[in-house]
Formats: C-alpha cells, sequence, structure tokens
C-alpha cells in the first residue's frame, strides 16, 4: 500500500487537518476555530500544529502534506500572493517553512482547486475526464480538472471563476470590477441584496428573521422559504445568472461533468433549478453532453481535496 | 525528416489545400471558391480534388491529412454536427470517406481550435504551455492548447467562446440567447449596428460609404476612421466587451497568451485599445501573466492550423 498522506484546510474561521489513505479513507482528524486576532506567525503555528498531531496517529511516516486555503496562491512555489479571508496572508511562503518543521513534502493548494480534484477522486465526478468544480459560498471559486489532472494555468490562478464579468451593468463586486459572477450570486451577494430589500422596506418579512449581526443570505432563504415571493425572486435570479455563467464555461471548456459545492446549496431548488434552466439555454444542451451535480463529499470535501492533491504531487494517484 | 501532411481549410466562401512540411513551409497550395448553390457531395468532390492534387505534388506519400472548417464538428468520428456557413453541412461524415480516397488518415478540426495549435507550433504562440487563441472575424470562434497541446474537452466543442453571455440585457443573438460575445462584437454585430445607426440617421457618413449590399463591420470601420464619432464610439464599445470577455477567460483558464486572429484586427488600436484596458481592468492583472499577441500566420492561418493537427494526431509534433 501506498503510503498516507496529511490534509490541511486552513480557512478564515476553522482550521482542520487529517491523516487519509490513498482510498481516501480520512483515519484521523482535528480541528479548531482560527484563532481570532492572530498574526500570520501564529496561523501557521496553530496549523503545523494540527498537522504534526495527525501525523504522529500515522503507522508509517506520512509520504507528504498538502494545504488548501482560499486565495491567490503561488501552488510552484507554495506561498499565498493573497487570502483575504485569513488575517495577514499575503506574499508569505507557507510549504516551505511547514517543510522543513514537519520534515516531509508540503504543497500549498488553492481550495476550490482541491475541491475539483477531490470531486474527481473521490466524489460526484468519478471516472470522468474533464470536469469544472465550483464552490458556492461566501465567494465563488472553481477548479479545473483536464485529463484527470488538476488543471493550475500559467501561474497557478486557474479557476477563477468568480470574477468572470456576467453582467457589464450590474452591482460592483470587492475586486473593483462590475458585475462579476461573485458581485451576482453568492453568500456575500444575496447578504448585500437583502440588506437593500430591508432598508427599501420591501420585504417585512425578511427584516422580521434578521439578528443583530444584520441580514445574510441564510435569512433571504429562511424569508423566501416562508413565502416571501419578493426573496424568493432574488434567489432565483441568482441561480439564473449562475446558470448564465455556468453555461459559458460549458462553452468554453466543454467538461464532462460540473459539480458544485458550498453553504449555498442549502437553496436546493430554488437557486438551483433556474440555474440549470439558464445553464441549459446557453450551453450547447445535449450535445454539449456536460452533466451537473452536487459534492457527495460533505464536511470533508476540503480535507479530500488537499489529499487529492498530495497524492497527485507524489505521483500516487 | 517526417513526412509532409496535407492541411484542407474549408469555408463558406474559400476552399484551400496545401502540403505542409513538418516546420510549417507550405510547399504546394491550391484554392479556389467554395462552388455556389452546391450540395455537400459537390463541396466534399472539390476539397477532395484540391487535396489530392497538392498530394500528388509530394516527394514522398504524405503521412497524413486534416481539414479544418468553421462550426461544431466531432473530431473523434470525423463528423460535422453543424456548420452554418456551408451549405448543407449538418451531421455529415467526413474524414471516413476522404481517407478512404485519398488512402490516408484524415482527421477533422474546427477552424478556430486548428489555428489555436497553428499559433501554438509556428505563430505567436510558440515556446508557450498554456493559449487561448480567438478568431475575430463574421463570427467569433475559440481555440485552447493546454500543456502544449490541442483541448477539445469531452465532446470536441470546447473553446466555443462566441457565445459566452457578456450582458444578459444585450441583442439576441442567432443561437436564440441574448448578448453572447458574438452578439455584442463580431463581424456580424458591427453590420447590424451599422444598419442601426443608419436607420436612426445618427450618422450621415456611415450612409455614405455603404454600398448596394447593405453596412458591412468594414462601413462601420470607414466612417469611423473618416471622423464619424459614433462610428468610432461603437467600435470602441465592442473592444470593451471584448475585453471583459477575454478578462474573464483569463481568470479563468490563466493562459500564459492570448492570440488573436481574423478580420476585425483591422480595426486596430480602435478596438484592440479598449480591448486591452477592459480585459487588464478585470484579469489578475500582472499576477496573471498573460500577454495578447495578434496572429503571425496571415492568410496561411487556417492551413498551418490544419497541419498543426495532424502532425499532433501523427505524433509527430
Amino acid at each position: 500500500m501506498t503510503g498516507v498522506v496529511v490534509a490541511g484546510d486552513l480557512g478564515g474561521t476553522h482550521l482542520r487537518a487529517a491523516l487519509i489513505e490513498p482510498g481516501g479513507r480520512v483515519s484521523a482528524r482535528e480541528e479548531r476555530p482560527t484563532p481570532p486576532d492572530a498574526t500570520p506567525t501564529e496561523i501557521l503555528d496553530a496549523i503545523h500544529e494540527l498537522l504534526a498531531r495527525v501525523a504522529s496517529r500515522a503507522g508509517e511516516p506520512p509520504a507528504g502534506a498538502c494545504i488548501a486555503l482560499p486565495g491567490l496562491i503561488n501552488a510552484d512555489a507554495g506561498t499565498v500572493i493573497l487570502a483575504p479571508n485569513v488575517p495577514g496572508f499575503r506574499n508569505l511562503a507557507i510549504a516551505g517553512p511547514l517543510s522543513e518543521r514537519l520534515g516531509m513534502p508540503v504543497w500549498l493548494e488553492n481550495d476550490a482547486s482541491a475541491a475539483a480534484l477531490g470531486e474527481h477522486r473521490y466524489g460526484a465526478g468519478r471516472d470522468t475526464r474533464h470536469l469544472l468544480h465550483a464552490t458556492l459560498g461566501t465567494g465563488i471559486g472553481g477548479g479545473i480538472v483536464i485529463d484527470r489532472k488538476l488543471y493550475r494555468g500559467a501561474k497557478g490562478l486557474a479557476g477563477e471563476i468568480g470574477h468572470m464579468v456576467i453582467d457589464p451593468s450590474g452591482p460592483r463586486c470587492n475586486c473593483g470590477s462590475r458585475g462579476c459572477l461573485e458581485a451576482m450570486v453568492s453568500g456575500v451577494a444575496f447578504a448585500a441584496r437583502a440588506t437593500r430589500l430591508i432598508r427599501s422596506g420591501k420585504s417585512p418579512a425578511l427584516a422580521a428573521v434578521v439578528g443583530d449581526a444584520g441580514p445574510a443570505a441564510t435569512d433571504l432563504f429562511a424569508a423566501a422559504r416562508a413565502g416571501d415571493s419578493v426573496c424568493e425572486a432574488e434567489i432565483r435570479n441568482g441561480g439564473h445568472f449562475l446558470g448564465l455563467a455556468l453555461g459559458s464555461l460549458v462553452n468554453v471548456l466543454n467538461p464532462d461533468i460540473v459539480t458544485l459545492s458550498g453553504g449555498l446549496l442549502h437553496m436546493g431548488e430554488m437557486l438551483l433549478g433556474p440555474m440549470r434552466e439558464a445553464m441549459f439555454s446557453i450551453a450547447y444542451g445535449p450535445a454539449s453532453g456536460a452533466t451537473v451535480r452536487e459534492t457527495t463529499l460533505g464536511d470533508d470535501c476540503g480535507l479530500l481535496g488537499a489529499a487529492a492533491v498530495a497524492f497527485e504531487r507524489l505521483g500516487t494517484s
């Protein structure tokens, strides 16, 4: 049997580590909240501790480790260019220092790219050749598997589907552009719509469910599910734009499958119905042959993705 | 030396064939107009005749042939699904019958995909790893080279960038959607704008240059170059949308280079200036590392692309 690997999942809210076997079985797991107000060094110390702890529980020394994290990374150099949700993570060398401390090769990967490979190896995209994965959460990410290998592009930035421009006259995105996919449909975008609906007084039902922290995408969905048609229209409209984006990508990439993960999937058919309709109205419909499936990996999506990258880097899968 | 190949370029207006050496040298060439009002069989007879004629001039039997044509094709099956600009070209087997008649392997390729590989092997994209090519003509096509190989996708449809939705409230496209790239900026789109400008009386300068055949993209450009600011604004606006599309694709594919070919390049900086500006305003700017270059292959773009595909299929390049 090929050796196990160590997988890390470094996010703005949680740090996770696990020991994973080549078939995808998770044999040890550690998790803790990302320390609040911590420096980058303290965060790296914390993830190192988790990784070392799961590594110590392996029967044989793990063959390597991979850490998935949200943001722009230079995978080949093992550095973070910018991870907006992790404090201070900008132009930071990560893989090198951790590799020295752990005594094994360490790779870094964008979390959505890792998730794409995880779906391909262990999840909804097994036995396909070309796969596009979209992570639908607070932000929108993407990853591409081509010929059964993770595709990173020239500088490791491939798959950044969140900043495709979908509607040039749409809302301003955090990145400075207008009408990026992420500005049209994402946790952040839905929260912004909810805020506007409340201010305009157009949805008393929404105002009634929003907590002290201000409106979130989940509030918009709760009000919609309770029968508020204005909120439902916002979600259906988001699904429509998501479908235009994914349909455009199907035309460009012609993948075998499009896989989806992330918190927005809880919105179910209210989001995904209009998404599929728009997607197949513009993609080359039946000719494209593409199917759409939700992740089957659940909460382990990030860790299994990181493990899949480690195995691919090691040449053992 | 590896053998020469036969390249074919089958379009709605011209049929071309050439004998091409592995380094890209064109050593024999034939060309004729596509017979008007011809049946598919007559068109195939005509291209067969040209291919056979150049093949007969080879010092040794050519190793194979490839025909590039505009439309949806099934490259692996050697069939055309639909080529709207070639009369009757729908669900048509081409490679098999021609292979029997020519006595050599024959492959079929989408013209924009072939052009992408041609730019990579012989043109503006030499020595790059990942390349996106856009053909900017009557319609908009695209091709993708990944890891120095032509990327065709699951069903051979990859690279169809003309039907990405760029502006959901934009003009209706021939494909039925709204605001496809091809409906926003292309020869057809510019001709439609010109028609509207003339009808509205907003551009007397344009009305003065338009011939009996009705307005064409070239008329819009002629009027703009003669100082008509309304026409210039249309072209600059088209360049802006083209840049949004290409920038979105750079974010998704992160290629080393974006290469461009096609008749719209005659519009020069009036189109390409706003294109570059929009493109790098939304792509990960300098981080993407992508450069943009115009084709260096001129009129041989189609033939050299077909030859590059033949050599790749033969495993000799």
